[in-house]
Formats: C-alpha cells, structure tokens, sequence
C-alpha cells in the first residue's frame, strides 16, 4: 500500500488506528482453546470485529515464534485475512548485515506478503538499506521507544544531538516519506513536536497508548502533520478487553471508543 | 551448556571455532535439490563433517524464515541433529519491549532448545533482561559489529564513550560472565584489548573472520583472556568452500585449518 493510499483510507476511515495482534495463547478466552487453531481462530474474530474501525494491524512476530511451525502457520492465516485496503506490519524488529538483512526482508515481503516491517537501527545503513531495495514495502525503523529501556541507550547524547535523533536524522536519508516510517512512543508524546523538526513528513508508528499509559489526545496534537502522518498502535487494550465469548464485542467496543476520538482529533 | 563446560570443550578441542549455518538454498550444490529438505540434508553433512573440528554451530534465522514454514522446519532439525556436547546459538538479533522479549526468549530457549540467542541493546534493560531470566541459558547482545554500518551510530561519543562501549558497560552489569557475552566484530580486532578492559571476564562472539575480512590472528591475540573467552565465527567461507558433491569435505578442509591456527594461538 502506498503513502496516497494509506492517507486516503485514514480520511475515509475517520481513522489512524492500528491494531496490535500480540496474541499470547495463555491470555485468549477458553472456549478457543477447542478450536484447530486457536490464535487464528482469536485473530480472525477480533478483524472481523474491527476492520471497519482501523486502517492498520500490526502482527508481534514474538507471539507467533513462541509457538513454533503452528504459530508461524497462525501469522500466515492471520495476514492472509486482513482485508487488502488494510495495511499490514510485521513487528519483527529485525537488522543484521546486509545480506542477513535482506533475507529477512524476502521473509516478511515476499514469503509473507506483508506491507512493512520494524526494524532495529543499532547496526546501520547497511542493516537497514536491504529491507528499503523491496519496491512498494515499508520499513519502520525504531527511533525512540515505548519502554523505560529507552533511556538507557536511545537518550545518550552526542554533538549536541540525542541518539534517537541522530537515528532520525541520518536514517531519513535513506529512505523516503514514502517507504520509511519510524517508530516512536506514545509514553514521549511532549518530544513528538522537536521529533517533527527533524522528520516532518515521514509517517510514525506510535505505540505505548493504551496498557503502557501513552495519551492518545497528546501523541495527535504533538504528532501530526499535515498528511496527518501517524498511526497510533493498540494492543492489549483492545484485543484483551474482554476474557468471554464476547470478547470479540468488547474489542470491537474499545477500537470504537477510540477511532471515535480520533475522527474528532481529524 | 554452562561456562565451564564450554571452556573444557574448547580446550579438548583446541578449538574456539563456531561455524556459522547461514545456509542460503540458492548457493548449495545443486545435486541437493532433489532431497526432501535442501537445507537440512546440506547442514547435515556439514554437521558431520566439522563437528569434532568446532564448539559451537550458529544458525542465522533469517535464511530460515525466509523459506518460510519449510524454513523453521529445517533450522529445528538441524538444531535437533548437532550433538549434544556442542554450544548452540540462535543468531536472531531480537529484543523488544519486556512482555515481547519474553516470547522470543520462550520462542529459543523452550520452544527450541537453543543454548543462546543474540540480542539488539537499543531498546535497553528490560528487553534484555527477559533473555537473562532463562536459566541455563545464555544472552549474547551486540556491542561492536564487524560491518560498515557498526561506523553509524556505534561508535558516536558520549560522556567520552563510545556507544558500544557503554553498552559493554551497562549491559555486563544485568547479567554474569556465566550467563552474558558479546557481541564483537573481527573487522575491529584492534579495539579488542580496549573492549578486555570493559569486560576481561564476559566471552565475546566475533564475527568477521573470513568473508567479511577480519583476522584470526589478530582476534585471538587481543581478545582472549584467561579462560580463552571468545567464540571465533566463520560462515561462508567453511560451509560454501564447495559447490560440488564434495563441499561436505572442502568444508571440513576449511574448519580444519582454522582450528589448526586456533591449536597454535592456544
């Protein structure tokens, strides 16, 4: 899905929600646990029930490895069920050298069909490039996350510039506002205006609202441009809102909640 | 495998060799094709070939995801097929937030039964630290690496440390010598004896002899210490050294002579 595309579903959506499908087989109800596939089965009941609502879902590849050969089958399933106007990410946060890199990248783009994948900067241009060769893919590199980690390593500061920023600063030459986005967390939301400065008009994945206590209404005053340029990603909250048969319902009942926040920050 | 276990089968060995299985299906001989599975029938007889000649078998997940579900079949088989007495690594380069890190160290370490994996610091302490709560197991976090792009962001100076260094630093204090390594790239033997400083007692991983350029000769010289501690990896050079139905034995020519150096720096 191109940039024009994923800005049009936004508008028509009302909508720049992100669903998270972190889907840990000990939290599902237990009724699924009878089912063939179980996290599929989860999945396929939480996109019926929101699709509408969001305009992204975003696949933990960590949930789906924990489960060996069936969790991989599970993620295939799952992405070959998104609707095709949806754009899909492989929360994968991989990197290595290059020709590593790009094996990964043959594993989400082309084995998998999936839209874009995070990616971890700490080894550099050239762990990075490989996945940003695959016409019409995304990738979406990690600036500064979500979790108090983040300070260890992401707020050193070096001429005058925190590492985060020299990571926005030199990764965004090397891609474009149409094949690179970057992650940055809903737990900084009062950086996302000096982040602006440097990536104006890149698209950013902002996870952390929801169970990690990021504000939705701070990261889309602070963080949007004039493309609107975010996509706001809920897991937990929403996947996990109910534990029952209707857990479906409740998910669909907290996306709601928030997409109709959203349409009213539009 | 515990340290001292790994330390015994270096020095009965003469050996600190680990053979990097990044096995591409599109560069092993192609009398092989007509197997069931390409690439375990090749890792197999690598594994036959070389086993008594290393300590340690890496298996770089990327060429494995990329063949998708075949893939993950084939690196679980040949994981299953290396003997118990050599030290395993998952070179998967993961790391994320807490909840997320615990899924892929479950995915490693239980779901497969790797001795170790390798881990990205850029997200810091807690999307290490689920690795490290594995007991038994062993966290190898990336400090330095043998590739151009480690020149981006890993060596940007802050409080007069480099970044690698500070990782060195700070990651070696969440973990033990017993279970934590690193990460260090041959391509940058001659900052070895600085890194001795940081860590003296943490093995190292080093990859970069071979392919990409770095020196046996040099890494073992300024990267061991007392109780030997570093893990020299060699990939392409050993497991593509033939192209023909004899590569199982151009491989083992390979390994041989680089533990016949390994003897000597002994």
């Amino acid at each position: 899905m191109n940039r024009q595309a994923l800005i049009a579903q936004i508008k028509q959506k009302k909508s720049y929600l992100c669903i998270g499908l972190d889907t840990d087989i000990t939290k599902i109800p237990a009724h699924l646990l009878q089912e063939e596939d179980p996290v599929f089965s989860f999945n396929k009941q939480i996109i019926d029930a929101t699709h509408d609502l969001c305009v992204s879902y975003k696949i933990n590849t960590a949930f789906y490895e924990a489960m060996g050969i069936s969790g991989w089958q599970a993620m295939q399933k799952t992405l070959a069920y998104i609707p095709e106007n949806i754009f899909t990410i492989a929360d994968a946060k991989r990197g290595d050298i290059g020709n590593t890199s790009t094996q990964y990248a043959k594993a989400f783009f082309e084995q998998m069909n999936f839209d874009s994948i995070t990616v971890a900067p700490y080894m550099g241009k050239d762990s990075v490039k490989p996945f940003l060769d695959f016409t019409g893919k995304w990738t979406i590199v990690l600036a500064l996350t979500s979790n108090e980690g983040s300070f260890d390593f992401q707020v050193l500061e070096s001429n005058k510039q925190r590492l985060f920023e020299t990571v926005l600063q030199k990764v965004s030459t090397w891609g474009t506002p149409e094949n690179l986005m970057f992650v940055v967390g809903a737990t900084k939301a009062e950086q996302l205006s000096e982040i602006r400065q440097i990536v104006p008009n890149h698209f950013l994945l902002i996870p952390g609202v929801g169970t990690q206590g990021g504000s939705l209404e701070e990261v889309s005053k602070h963080g949007m441009n004039e493309d609107i340029g975010i996509l706001v990603n809920v897991s937990r909250q929403i996947i996990y809102a109910g534990n029952d048969t209707d857990y479906a319902n409740k998910a669909r009942e907290e996306a709601m909640s928030l997409q109709l926040q959203m349409a009213n920050y539009l």
